[in-house]
């Protein structure tokens, strides 16, 4: 038991990362059957989506479960209002500022969760009220800060700025990853990229293989001038990188981004023109496996890489 | 005990990082002294005054300490001819080919670590026989990979592809670092800008002082299109990035760069003009102290944060 553990009422301190396209009812509920907390990632879903998403996931668990909000998203307040209907307790909101929906979440009940980049924006979360911050660094796959701060360092800073408990995100997806984690001072760790390679992730097949296919270096950070994603090296990769080295404005490359590019990489399988959004991890990650035992697999690595840690003796 | 303090000859596996302008004979035998290994950094030296820091240097500690050439520098066979005539036993390689001198480094019976950011310079370093890998993350300062993979990714990986022993920098400067990097593998550390800001440095008073600054999002990777460099972000950081923004040649912007900005920066602390080279763990720095201090804490907070990790309870 520990923090993260007590706050949602979960096993282990492992939470799945609400991921666009990625992440629906079929991965959020293994994961929570397993112990973790399923997140369902609205961020790519409409209304009526969503609320088939979450009477699905209530359907095959009685374990907790979230949803991940984007704040800056069209529908977040129609989002909110069908966690508020279905009783969602647990909601992961990301991307806007956390003082605008905490204390309305907060008197339905619920559970709230802020992702932030950096040593500012958990300071206002905590000031907000939200009951817990997500760290994410700059190793993580998609929505990425501006500051380009790694896990290594965002989390002890993040840890020191603030009391409520911190669950760390961005590079993690083994055991080995979930002790360092620990070890900086986080309460519990997000995972996304290992869990979109996992048989209940919604992902495409072709983008599901892309990812086993990767190695150091194939993921980069694109679109700074916009909103900074970390995307996995492709023929749409290339074209955004070709506009910003040529001094392309802002418009330019908004148009060149244009809509649906996400949607055609990771859900349509269109791996040339298509956005495939993965982290840094997905350079580790060799096999498709089942949520369950991805994480038996995180228990058995960090027991292990505990006990083989090294002991200063004088 | 453990492979790196073994190969080394050493009390802790922590490992002073050898950098330019800032790691002389005073640092690097107050690092030796105190149990870890120093390093004389000879990136920034003509070959009498490297002369000169290992003479001091072997006169102040009877400890193991090495020294730092960057084989692509000018002086690099000199030094390798200065380090044979005055016995120095460790020669840590940096910023070129480990083939190329390793064999003849071996033949004299040193011990050859070679500095990497990529797992297939990783491989390349073990098959030309080097003793041990440095596998540096993007939040380092100074020279930095064009993979932009992170020390929370990068370790594991190399780890996996290389059987030799590893030392883990870029991004750690505390015990709760040291423990991180420990947990996804690692033998050992090599620390820089926690080192920068000690007493015993050769870094300028006005850097020293700009490093407690700092604060998350302060330090940049610039110059990607020469070779990536890790800065902390002043005019000189500016100048730069407005020509790459504005599509500029190489040659502009290696015209601007000119020569002698990191002497300017970190020896001269002109702290506008001047090129600043320092990791994102500038943020957590806060005060300027013995080297020996900065071991001890180390330590410390390294013991109590692996007792204090999480424990998978069922």
């Amino acid at each position: 038991m520990n923090k993260i553990t007590e706050l949602f009422k979960i096993k282990y301190p492992i939470i799945q990362a609400g991921m666009i396209w990625c992440s629906g009812w079929e991965l959020a509920s293994a994961v929570s059957n397993a112990g973790g907390l399923g997140i369902i990632g609205s961020g790519s879903m409409k209304p009526e989506i969503l609320l088939d998403h979450i009477t699905k996931c209530k359907k095959i668990t009685d374990k907790p479960f979230g949803v991940n909000i984007p704040l800056i998203f069209p529908y977040a307040e129609e989002f909110v209002n069908i966690c508020i209907q279905e009783k969602v307790k647990i909601v992961f909101t990301s991307a806007g500022n956390p003082a605008k929906w905490t204390p309305f979440l907060k008197e339905n009940g619920m559970t709230v969760v802020h992702v932030v980049a950096n040593v500012k924006s958990a300071i206002k979360c905590e000031a907000a009220g939200v009951d817990a911050v997500v760290a994410e660094g700059f190793e993580a796959g998609g929505h990425n800060g501006k500051e380009e701060t790694t896990t290594m360092v965002l989390i002890p800073m993040v840890r020191e700025a603030i009391s409520i408990p911190l669950i760390a995100a961005g590079g993690i997806g083994t055991g080995r990853g979930m002790l360092a984690a620990m070890a900086l001072g986080a309460d519990g760790v997000q995972i996304g990229s290992r869990f979109v390679a996992s048989n209940e992730s919604s992902a495409h097949p072709l983008f599901k293989r892309k990812i086993l296919e990767a190695v150091d270096g194939d993921t980069k950070l694109s679109m700074k001038r916009l909103q900074p994603v970390r995307l996995l090296k492709n023929k749409f990769f290339d074209d955004v990188e070709k506009l910003e080295i040529e001094g392309a404005s802002v418009e330019e490359i908004a148009n060149l981004l244009g809509k649906g590019r996400a949607r055609k990489g990771m859900f349509e399988g269109n791996p040339d023109e298509g956005e495939l959004e993965i982290g840094q991890i997905s350079g580790i990650i060799k096999e498709i496996e089942p949520a369950a035992a991805i994480i038996n697999e995180i228990i058995s690595e960090y027991i292990q890489a505990k006990k083989e840690l090294f002991i200063f003796d004088f």
